[in-house]
This record gives C-alpha cells, sequence and structure tokens, in this order.
C-alpha cells in the first residue's frame, strides 16, 4: 500500500507567519500523498475580541451560538485555511482548502445537550474516504479547516485534532496511514517546564501510569485518547512533534 | 458535447437567507454539469464597519489593503462560500467551496497601479480547465468564491462577474457552455424604474444604441462587456436573470 500522511497543525505555530512559513516548507517537502488539518482558535477568539463578542470556553472547548459559527466559518474555513493554500500553492504544492461540508466529506451530529449546550459544535458521524481518495489520487493536497456539517445545511464547529485522528482511521485500508500532530513543543514532556524532557517512545501502559502521575494532563490527554484509538484501528504510526521537525524523527512516537 | 451551466449570483440575493435559500434550491435543481460563482461584496462592507475600517470603493471596486483581503478571504472564501456548500449539501447538490488558489484553478497577476493603487486586485491571467473537469467528471459542483491568487503566496481580490466569464470561456472545448447571471432584477431592463420593461433579447447592436442613449449604464456595462466577449469565444448561451428565473426562459438573452 502506498503512504499517507495526515498532518495536523495547530497551536502557536499557526499565529506566527514566519513560523507558519517554515512548517508550511516542511509540509510541501514531504514526499507522497499527504492531508493536512489546521486549527484556528487563538485567531477566531481574537476576531471574536474585536467584534465585542465574548469568547466561552468549557474544559479547552468553545461554546459556539450562532455569531460564534460565523465567526470560526471566517476564520478556520476562510482566512487561516486560504492563506494556507496561496502559501503551499507558492512551494508548489497542489494544496485545495475543505471543511467537512465540502464534498460532503465529514458529517457530524450537534452534540446533544447533557450538562452544557456546546452550541454548534459537530461530533463526527462519518469521514468520506472515497471523496478524500479521488483527491489525493488525482494529486491534490487536501487542507482542512475544523468545521463540518449535519447534511441539513448545518456547519459544525468541530476539534481539529479529533478530524485529523478520525480521517486517519477513514484511510487505513487504502493506505499506510502515519498521523503527525504538530505543535510548538517538542513532543509530550515528562516535564513541561524543560523542553528536552521529551518522552520519544509512549505506550498505553506508560500512558496510564504518566496520567495516574499528572505528569500528562488538560489538552494532552484528548490528543494521546485519540491517537492510541487510532493506532488500535490501524493506522500505522502516530507522532506527536514540532512543527519545525515535521521531516525528521524527533518527537514522541506512540505504540500501543 | 455535454452541457455546463456556469451560473454567477450577486447582489441582495447573497444577503437574505430566504431569497439565497430559494436561489440555491433552483441551482441545486438545475439538471446536469454546473459551477455557481458567488459574490459577497455589502456583507464585506458591513464586517469592515463593524472592524470599524472604511471601505473605498472606486467605480464599484473596492480598494483591497492589506486588512480588507484578510476581511475579503473571511466573508467571500469563508462565511458566504461555506454557508453556500452547507446549505446545496442539504439539498443533495454535492458541492465543494474554493477560492482561485484551490488547485490552482485561477492564477492572476496584482492590478498594475496607473492611476488608482486598487490594492490586492487580481486580473486574472489563467484558468485550469483541467481541475475543472476533474472535478466535474466526478460528479462535484465547484462553489467559487471570488478571489484569486498570484501563485507566489499572495490571494487577490477579483470581480465575481469576470471569474464567470473567463471559467466559462475556458471551459468552451469541453462542454456547451451557459453562462447565467442572476441577481435581484428581472434582466437587463430598458427603463430601470420598470422591472416589466426586460430587454428579452438584446444583440450587440443594440448595445451600442443603449449605451449610446445612456439606457445601459454603470455596473451593467462590465457585465454585457463580459458577456459578449465570453460569446465570441464560444460559449454558446448567456442570460441575465432573476435569481428566482433560473430554471425558466425569462431574462435577457444575448446573442452576437
Amino acid at each position: 500500500m502506498e503512504k499517507l500522511f495526515v498532518v495536523k497543525v495547530g497551536g502557536a505555530v499557526l499565529e506566527d507567519t514566519k513560523t507558519l512559513d517554515e512548517f508550511l516548507q516542511h509540509f510541501a517537502e514531504l514526499e507522497g500523498n499527504k492531508i493536512l488539518i489546521h486549527g484556528g482558535g487563538r485567531s477566531a477568539t481574537q476576531l471574536s475580541t474585536r467584534l465585542g463578542i465574548e469568547t466561552k470556553m468549557i474544559d479547552g472547548r468553545r461554546i459556539t451560538d450562532e455569531e460564534t459559527i460565523s465567526i470560526v466559518t471566517m476564520v478556520y474555513g476562510g482566512l487561516i485555511n486560504k492563506k494556507t493554500v496561496a502559501v503551499l500553492q507558492s512551494k508548489n504544492c497542489n494544496a485545495l482548502g475543505l471543511t467537512g461540508a465540502d464534498m460532503n466529506l465529514i458529517t457530524a451530529i450537534k452534540r446533544p445537550v447533557k450538562d452544557i449546550d456546546y452550541g454548534f459544535v459537530g461530533d463526527i458521524v462519518k469521514v468520506d474516504n472515497n471523496a478524500f481518495n479521488i483527491l489525493i489520487n488525482a494529486g491534490f493536497v487536501p487542507i482542512i479547516a475544523p468545521l463540518t456539517h449535519d447534511k441539513k445545511g448545518q456547519l459544525l464547529n468541530t476539534n481539529a485534532d479529533t478530524i485529523a485522528s478520525s480521517i486517519s482511521t477513514a484511510m487505513v485500508n487504502q493506505f499506510d496511514v502515519s498521523l503527525i500532530y504538530c505543535f510548538e513543543k517538542e513532543g509530550v514532556l515528562s516535564d513541561p517546564e524543560n523542553e528536552l524532557s521529551v518522552i520519544s517512545e509512549l505506550n498505553r501502559n506508560d500512558y496510564q501510569q504518566y496520567l495516574a502521575s499528572g505528569v500528562i494532563h488538560s489538552g494532552m490527554i484528548p490528543k494521546l485518547d485519540n491517537s492510541f484509538k487510532a493506532l488500535e484501528l490501524g493506522v500505522k504510526s502516530v507522532v506527536i512533534t514540532n512543527a519545525n521537525s515535521l521531516n525528521s524523527k524527533k518527537g514522541t512516537h506512540l505504540t500501543l
């Protein structure tokens, strides 16, 4: 089977033009089939603030009311997605920017209200691997914004890490899939204050111990839960690494 | 040859959710290969105002400085484009929303500064008909936002009417192309105060006379100039009509 790289980039990397440009250079140089998924939460918060709209977050998830879904559609689906595409095109990477609504790539349901009403937030139901295949086989590079839809006309705000792992697992029958999470840190750290303390290999048992001791916490937990699930479902490798180390062997490599 | 409809929608149609939904229903029902190009200038002006940024227009063209290109990228490439895609998907039209940067569909050059510096405004250099063919042949419906790129990493604001005629003429070797401009009026009017005064058939000679007498003026001139050029270059038919009359024989039909 051919290889497919599913790369997610987020965090501070997207905020700085130079850092982002360097990352996109690395991504453009990555040989073979590839898909990029980006975040953009900080830019969405900035635009909300400029428009006088309060940002409400619970456990790192954005409460997405009617005005907020418009803002994230503008920032994720428009500004970040299209600027990324234009920069990649300048680097001869034949990118096209899409949301989960485009080509019906990713359908989701609006998260049911239990204790918290997250608003227009989507939980993924299905990834259309055929549509991705058509693009990849034609030599195009999909750039995915963290938006899905309910197939009833409503866009839904959806976590980019989750989109990355869902796309990865949807593609395992056609490709040898490598999932790579890129951010501003060197990998999963055993000491958050020390960038040199990268855990180079992390298996599920060790992960449970790090969780119990509190070394791994907050935003890293859903990312790692998603990653181990992806490995279980047939993704060949998962790496969490610095955006500048995309083409190296650095970072944290996960194993079951 | 198979038929291809290239439909442009703009003006007040995009501003009202119900009117837009009705138009998109008509568009979804249009049988055969199709491409939609949308505008969005009024929404861009609204967002600019909310952000405290002054909108500068010269002869109906937006002066596009650094901040304005970000705004139109958000509004055209994000908000309007992705909402349109989500609504069409709910109507079982397998749409995907793109700019000219995506798949390198439309390359342009930044308009050279003569008397006026329009800023990040693009004049079209090339439409990639192969990329459009791949999408259309796979059964997808491209929804195009009025943005192009210079292939050097810069997005450019580009007139949607011009994009529609450029795509039309680029596709004449593969398809029998019909170009349809949809807006809130019934067609080209011989009396702008009277919606019943639609000129049902307009040839180039008559057009020159209407121009000389001042019956046709301002924004309609570039639209008609583009349309006659498209007919010359092999487009089979050009119609200017109300957004609600997309599937009828109404409106103004152009002939050479």
